[in-house]
């Protein structure tokens, strides 16, 4: 039970953040009433630093106060604690693991690659995108392979996969046009193409995935405030 | 059912890798019967090639053929799949997010200081002490806290974040003797110093924990082949 006042469920957070976003689908997913506590960069909440004191890195979901960190780990908690319908993970352990596979790499791979292209970290922008256009041809096989001919990688629902790499979606298409280079092209990724726009117009995702423009705007503000004087 | 000759289990490994070890962990404290297959660094198999096509990194499953990468996801692939007691990952979901969390920090952590610490990747032996310290600190906490006053993470019994920690225990003794350094030191983390010796003295542990002293010849001759003629 939570204290007087205090919510039930609190997700720190930001608008901004792919990783945040995988949170919020999932709460969603499980129609859990949550408050947003947004978190400001350079700006960080004595809550947010009390809570994940080893990463000091958002998002952190507290239940009934208890403090869960890392995006993935908590979109298992979230799918175990409320564990009705729909599932977030398949009930196939094989499946489990090829999700918990994809998910660990994808996730790793287009951060590293929107950062680069985005400006925030320095790397060469040909290679990032050479290996983002390799990312995008195994999730391509994948997407084949899991979705059976279905919509999503969960097949007629949204699971754990669609969440780690959709969650990145909004953020490729805002560095596709910052650094003019088309990543998820629908002649070379077709039925990646067709499930990015099935992913985003989702009831669970449609209402949380950023506008593209807004990260655009975000990344010029952010830039424009961290340049020498 | 496998086909003739091909064993239900097959572990593409090493007797070196902390990462491998946690499998042969987990496989042990579950009773399942596996066929180790040995690589070398720098004389991939083409099995491995072909069941990792992404990392191509020990260790793989193969589960009646069919692979499963990455060790904390085999670990977890390996609870699900044979799901008699003793359950590795514990049943309350905030404490498989906690288990989780310190699994992923510290396997990387350490993973990270060891590398620098026996010479195979450059980086500040000093900082890297420190830092190694630092999470020593976080898992002797996250071990009083874990235990409740028993004998491992788990409590009664090993858990995923025993097989994640302690898999590289016998890679801390290595490199202090390689660094001169004490790390896992007695007075400094008393609990975490006789959890140690308690978990390479399990019997899901004991005969597959390497020797300190063989990884401190390894690493020698590793880097006698490796240096520049």
């Amino acid at each position: 039970m939570s204290g007087a006042g205090e919510p039930e469920v609190r997700l720190l957070g930001s608008w901004a953040s792919p990783f945040v976003l995988r949170v919020m689908v999932a709460l969603r997913l499980k129609v859990v009433e949550y408050e947003m506590q947004q978190e400001t960069l350079g700006n960080k909440s004595e809550l947010l630093l009390r809570s994940n004191p080893v990463h000091k890195k958002i998002p952190v979901l507290l239940h009934n106060g208890k403090p869960i960190s890392e995006s993935l780990i908590i979109v298992q908690y979230i799918d175990e604690i409320w564990a009705s319908t729909p599932a977030i993970l398949p009930s196939d352990p094989y499946r489990r693991a090829v999700e918990r596979f994809w998910g660990e790499y994808i996730g790793d791979k287009f951060s590293q690659v929107i950062r680069v292209l985005r400006g925030s970290v320095p790397g060469d922008k040909d290679k990032m995108a050479g290996e983002m256009f390799t990312a995008l041809q195994y999730l391509e096989e994948a997407f084949v392979s899991c979705s059976q001919g279905k919509q999503y990688f969960g097949g007629d629902s949204i699971s754990y996969l669609d969440i780690a790499a959709g969650s990145h979606l909004a953020w490729i298409k805002a560095v596709e046009k910052i650094s003019g280079i088309k990543l998820l092209d629908e002649a070379r990724f077709p039925n990646l193409f067709a499930w990015a726009d099935r992913f985003c117009a989702h009831p669970a995702v449609v209402d949380v995935m950023p506008d593209p423009d807004k990260l655009v705007e975000f990344t010029v503000k952010h830039a424009a405030m961290c340049a020498p004087k």
